[in-house]
């Protein structure tokens, strides 16, 4: 058996390790027998000379085995699904697709992360719903499997250790965007949700961490050869991130939307976001026999009601009081009676006549994650009433000194060079300008399993 | 400011890090404010992507000024001196180079290393004899100095910090053989010298860390550059490194041989190297105006007795017994009445005959090491008695069943397998076969400082 040293050396020389030596490595690192300078330099050497399929797949099916690997009662065989995104501005599709699976019949023990930097998370949003309950073990997710069909949640201590001791090495070495320690660490963590199918939503463009569709499609391709090698059937979306998903931004501004989506009115590209990757995860796990056929199930599960009412149920299972639950799904509700709205508002105009060409969704994020929407470090708090929401659409017409965008905040409020940047995030053309992002072809791809 | 973290970021893409980025990282080093993980990985990446010459001389001066920096008297000025190998077997250059430039002038305070794996230390070597004490510090190295001209003396714990923190981060993470880590590693201690001038004598062959004159240049270019770029003149020597230095392997034989050395008896390959490296430094130090006359001039200081002088009043000053070291230094003295013999010799005879065309320092060196001539880790001790005495020179016509081999050991034996293995090390050839090794050619190239 080689020895660490050894282990980084064959890494560092590019070479292949055996299935062994990955275990090696990966046990090392959750008995906490490596020194934290030799993780150091094995991630970097990984991150320099990278690995083959193989060796991430093994490298991955270590991570998840260095833990708790959920198990599920017979009768769910080939139900559970469960959807990953590589995270955006605005991207509230978890909060509408796992209701919405859960519909269709599928189970859905969505473990979702927390917000940092720019990015939003799943977590965040719903916490600023009074009541609701992040924190589930595995025997309360199994029970609301059971009563309700989905749950979102956050990771249990006991799932995949080597991840939580990784993932904090390197963000410390600047080893984070790596195709197989991406792969590992988000794969690993779905692997130990025993699923059935998984569907990545990959994104790519200014506000995503991959800025090509090419590099992108790489990262797409290795999760979904991973995934399909731990027995997930696996398949990926990619898709534009240039600007929001949707129109609004910022947690509790995103849960309304979310609702107002489930009661059958949301945007467009939001909707197509969903009904695509519950769509694919249908036919995966042959609940329907084609893509169309699955997007139709999807799309009427929301339009119809019953992925609110499954939104509804999940809410009172995780936390949240009866009479808060309904209230926020009852038609024309006031969501502001039930979430907190931001002390102030202040509307941005249009300088001038002309099309929206563009939102620059970065923009929007980085300023708003300063107003206190986000957090800058892992462990700090979030503002959930801090948001902003897009008064107008791309394409659309509009004269100088219409309202175009709503900005909520509390303390700090938005400096004038803050504004100014959130007017620049606007770009107005004539009629002849196409908008930069098309929504409507939001996902640009779509990769599936090879062998069904 | 650049963050670690940034920092790391900039390495691992290949950048150039600046004077102050470098100091940076080195300060956090020595403070202990960076994490292990995140030095891991700036090492890998620093073996990875290397670093410009600028960069090199920036990390050495940087680790130097970590810690205590020697200044000598003014009338000193010129005359400070010292000499540093890469590690070879049977390596007893400094024994007799010390002295031969102390009777020459100089001032030589020589900070030497201990032996690690196949590799013999020259503290080592001195420590087999009774009394001799290593450890001086930097007041006592002064004195004597100028008392006698040189010590050799083990590392103080104020001299350059940086290094010893590195120095084991760099051994655990498999990041040991990069041209500006070993540069920064070598020329820092040199540099915290002080000195005037400084020869390197860099090995390349079988039982050399660089296997390759070529790649071994590359390291010796780098050290010359960095070295005189603090303000050292700074030479190098190639010297081949695939049999034994001299006949004699192991503590206290090599003792032996460097005193018979010093009495005018020494090898000749030993002769040429310790000649090449002390008529460079006196010509770097304009002691004498030309190569040759430094050549002479070390030659006549070695076989007339004057460094033999100094080597006896060195072992005085650094503790041993007035009647030892005149014992050791006496003409046809028996050494062993002052230097332990091992429990036990064997001696190997020729399996045929012929022309003795290579002997195995690499095979050599290993076997003696695992008879405990050598350590594994550091901090163990070493079997001072224990070694090898070659009976025969390259290029002899040998018949067969003479001697060519004795082995000196103590407890363990020597296995049969071994026993083998040291048969196989020395190879036979008829009349016609060249010695692999020309011991005359042993110094295959000269690097001098550009600009004198």
């Amino acid at each position: 058996m080689l020895s660490i040293p050894d282990l980084i050396k064959k890494k560092r020389d590019g070479g292949v390790l055996t299935d062994e030596q990955v275990t090696t490595f990966i046990r090392a690192v959750t008995d906490k027998t490596i020194q934290d300078c030799q993780t150091g330099a094995m991630l970097m050497a990984i991150w320099q000379k990278g690995m083959v399929v193989k060796e991430t797949e093994t490298l991955t099916r270590e991570m998840m085995k260095s833990g708790e690997v959920m198990s599920w009662p017979k009768e769910w065989a080939g139900l559970m699904v469960d959807k990953h995104s590589t995270g955006g501005v605005g991207d509230k599709v978890s909060l509408v697709l796992a209701p919405a699976l859960a519909a269709c019949g599928c189970k859905v023990p969505m473990i979702s992360g927390r917000g940092l930097a720019h990015t939003g998370g799943t977590l965040d949003k719903l916490e600023s719903i009074p009541g609701f309950t992040i924190q589930q073990s595995t025997a309360q997710i199994q029970k609301i499997l059971g009563s309700v069909g989905c749950c979102i949640v956050g990771q249990t201590e006991r799932l995949v250790p080597a991840d939580r001791v990784l993932y904090a090495l390197r963000d410390a070495t600047s080893t984070v965007d790596s195709l197989p320690l991406i792969t590992g660490s988000i794969i690993s963590k779905k692997g130990a949700e025993s699923l059935n199918a998984l569907v990545l939503d990959v994104k790519f463009g200014r506000a995503a961490l991959y800025k090509d569709l090419d590099s992108a499609k790489e990262l797409a391709q290795s999760m979904v050869n991973v995934g399909n090698g731990l027995g997930m059937r696996t398949g990926a979306v990619l898709s534009c991130m240039d600007a929001t998903i949707g129109r609004c931004v910022g947690n509790s501004l995103e849960v309304i939307e979310s609702l107002e989506t489930l009661k059958g009115k949301g945007p467009e590209d939001l909707m197509e976001l969903v009904i695509t990757l519950g769509g694919m995860l249908l036919m995966m796990t042959d609940l329907v026999s084609n893509l169309s056929e699955g997007r139709k199930k999807i799309s009427d599960a929301v339009t119809g009601g019953a992925a609110l009412s499954k939104f509804q149920a999940m809410m009172e299972v995780q936390g949240v009081a009866k009479d808060v639950a309904q209230s926020l799904c009852s038609p024309n509700t006031d969501y502001h009676r039930v979430l907190r709205k931001a002390a102030h508002q202040t509307e941005l105009t249009t300088p001038a006549d002309g099309v929206v060409v563009d939102v620059d969704g970065l923009v929007l994020a980085e300023i708003l994650h300063k107003l206190g929407a986000g957090r800058s470090m892992v462990g700090e708090p979030v503002n959930h009433s801090v948001g902003a929401e897009l008064l107008v659409s791309l394409g659309q017409k509009v004269k100088k000194g219409v309202p175009w965008m709503r900005l909520h905040y509390e303390d700090p409020a938005p400096t004038p060079d803050q504004i100014q940047r959130l007017q620049n995030a606007l770009s107005l053309g004539t009629d002849k300008n196409k908008p930069t992002q098309q929504k409507q072809t939001l996902v640009k791809e779509v990769l599936l399993p090879q062998n069904k």
